[in-house]
């Protein structure tokens, strides 16, 4: 399994310099790796909406990429830092739950906590383990260092969930888990939660105060300015405004959307 | 024509995972093509904004670059996908325009409707053809397929005109198309529009209620804190403020800068 | 020295297509580079802030590397374009002071001033020096050209100096050179400047009306919602908040953070 691509997902912005050391160091160790960025805009912190974002988005590379998540509010604590070998990429980034939905849906994995000092930047900080610790790990994994050199076997991987919408009688209850550029509010609901048997048309979808019937394919399938709920490009339940912003359209009425409760039956 | 190079333009903005996916579908059908981006920050389904910059930027790319330029409101409806080679490079994108004012530019050009499934990702999803079909489609032809072997030959691709400039009597009114991180205004009026007579020092311009009097070469030429009009780096009349910001002078006057008429005589 | 990679460091954003102006150009005279952005969003003409970002950021990248950096609100005025080899990197930029902290650093240096037409595009913009000069400079570099070639030798490069902290009777005076993404205040004081002999438990820190006892390790040492004071990643003492925002703190309490005055004890 060679590495030819190394992807970056953090909490890191782009204003600042620290995605570039990152690669700076990358490069400085394998010269030949590409590298990708997922998104350096995972709010500060937010390690559920990171681990989102990676489970929806590692697939879609080449086998074998390394994909390195950073979103680490505990960094330079005990928390422990981890490199996962799955069946088809490897993950490198803190032992917070970030990489955990991800190696579970690539089913068995192997976790090594790196301990290798010499894999490291020399004297590394305490809250840049991104620059220090994982992207030189990720390096040498690209050059084909094996895993199993890369640290000692890790059995205790910090296990995070992102929620599951719940049956309450006639209703699915979820939880918006994302907004896109657009205002577009992505659940936790997927096509299959609904059930074999649902009808497209009857569907009633409820959000804030907004209820919605009938589910559409794409947004010229309603009139300009209106809600619509459909099955995103990330296979999840959506909710948006044909040529609008609904995340703006819920705020104006009071309502958060990051985090919202939606209904569906 | 040999094609090493993948630009991206699109309004799905950065803070998302979706240009990620782009790379990586294109990375998996071919590792060794380069991506560029271009912006990722037109407005949300601003065509003929994203229209224009694609025009001002695709030529300075390599001969045979592969330009893919996204803004698609329309996705999911009857609108046709199409590649599209002319002289020097190919573009892939939705057929509603977006592509046409740079293939105007490059002169003669054939058009393909995309239809051969077999090059899309499975399962393409009714919103993001982004992903599943204008990214792998033109990770193929980087590859070097045939564009006559990426779809059927297309005859009427739909014309976008970005506005020009309008004589009124002693004046010619255009309007202000982007507005830069500067805050400096983007007009459509070309040096050539002002004709071979002008005078650079009389020179009138209005804008909003700012009048400006003169042509300068560069912002060092007035005063700190001086409007100026000058003809820009992609070659448009611009309006600027040295070491200022003329769109947030402008809306602190209540003029909003981006469509705003502009006039010169 | 071979160079493999050029970096860009501009005020240019990431919403306009300039940048990847600059990258077209590149690529279209040195098709196998690598670029890699170390940031563009500078603030516009922030010269001092841009010099501190690439001098703690130039090191990290592989030896050869081609820094281009481009906040130039001089542009197209009598400043010169200068071309710099140090030790182990090169460095390409207006002759404004931006070069200057980097090349210090490095030790000796040869510079010249670009007046080698024939290696920017042909006509040159007077607004925009970046697309027209300085990565076309950059790209004929990193394929080799000897720097002695690009232009004719330059003796007296603008010296600006990065603010350094002074001696007060008991209090070290520093200020806030820079506001991450995270809200964090990255001050000019490196722990050297703090003496062999402080007390990591007793020093205090003020900025604004906050005060500070101690200096920590990492952001986890104190508890949630709390101002803390350590040695951040770029070795400068650093004000942050533990799973907060400094900045947006301080700002509520009507205190500006970048350029703040800092004192220690």
């Amino acid at each position: 399994m060679s590495s030819k691509f190394i992807t970056l997902l953090t909490d890191f912005g782009t204003q600042d310099p620290y995605v570039s050391m990152m690669k700076g160091v990358i490069f400085s160790i394998n010269p030949e790796v590409r590298i990708v960025d997922i998104t350096h805009h995972i709010p500060p912190g937010a390690i559920i909406a990171g681990a989102f974002l990676l489970r929806e988005s590692f697939g879609y590379f080449p086998l074998g990429t390394i994909h390195v998540a950073v979103v680490d509010p505990g960094v330079g604590t005990e928390r422990k830092a981890i490199a996962v070998k799955t069946k088809d990429y490897y993950f490198v980034g803190p032992d917070n739950g970030i990489l955990w939905p991800s190696m579970e849906l690539q089913g068995p994995f192997q976790v090594y906590a790196l301990d290798r000092t010499d894999f490291f930047l020399p004297n590394p900080s305490s809250t840049f383990h991104g620059r220090d610790i994982f992207a030189p790990v990720a390096a040498h994994l690209s050059n084909g260092l094996p895993i199993h050199e890369i640290g000692v076997p890790f059995e205790g991987p910090l296990r995070l969930s992102i929620p599951n919408p719940q049956r309450e009688g006639e209703w699915l209850e979820g939880e918006v888990l994302w907004v896109d550029r657009f205002g577009n509010l992505i659940t936790n609901i997927r096509k299959e939660h609904l059930g074999s048997t649902f009808d497209r048309r009857s569907l009633m979808v409820e959000v804030g105060d907004v209820k919605i019937v009938g589910l559409r394919n794409t947004f010229g399938d309603v009139e300009k300015g209106l809600f619509l709920a459909y099955i995103g490009s990330l296979g999840y339940l959506e909710i948006g405004i044909n040529g609008g912003n609904a995340e703006e359209a819920l705020r104006k009425k009071g309502f958060e959307s990051l985090g919202a409760r939606i209904r569906v039956s």
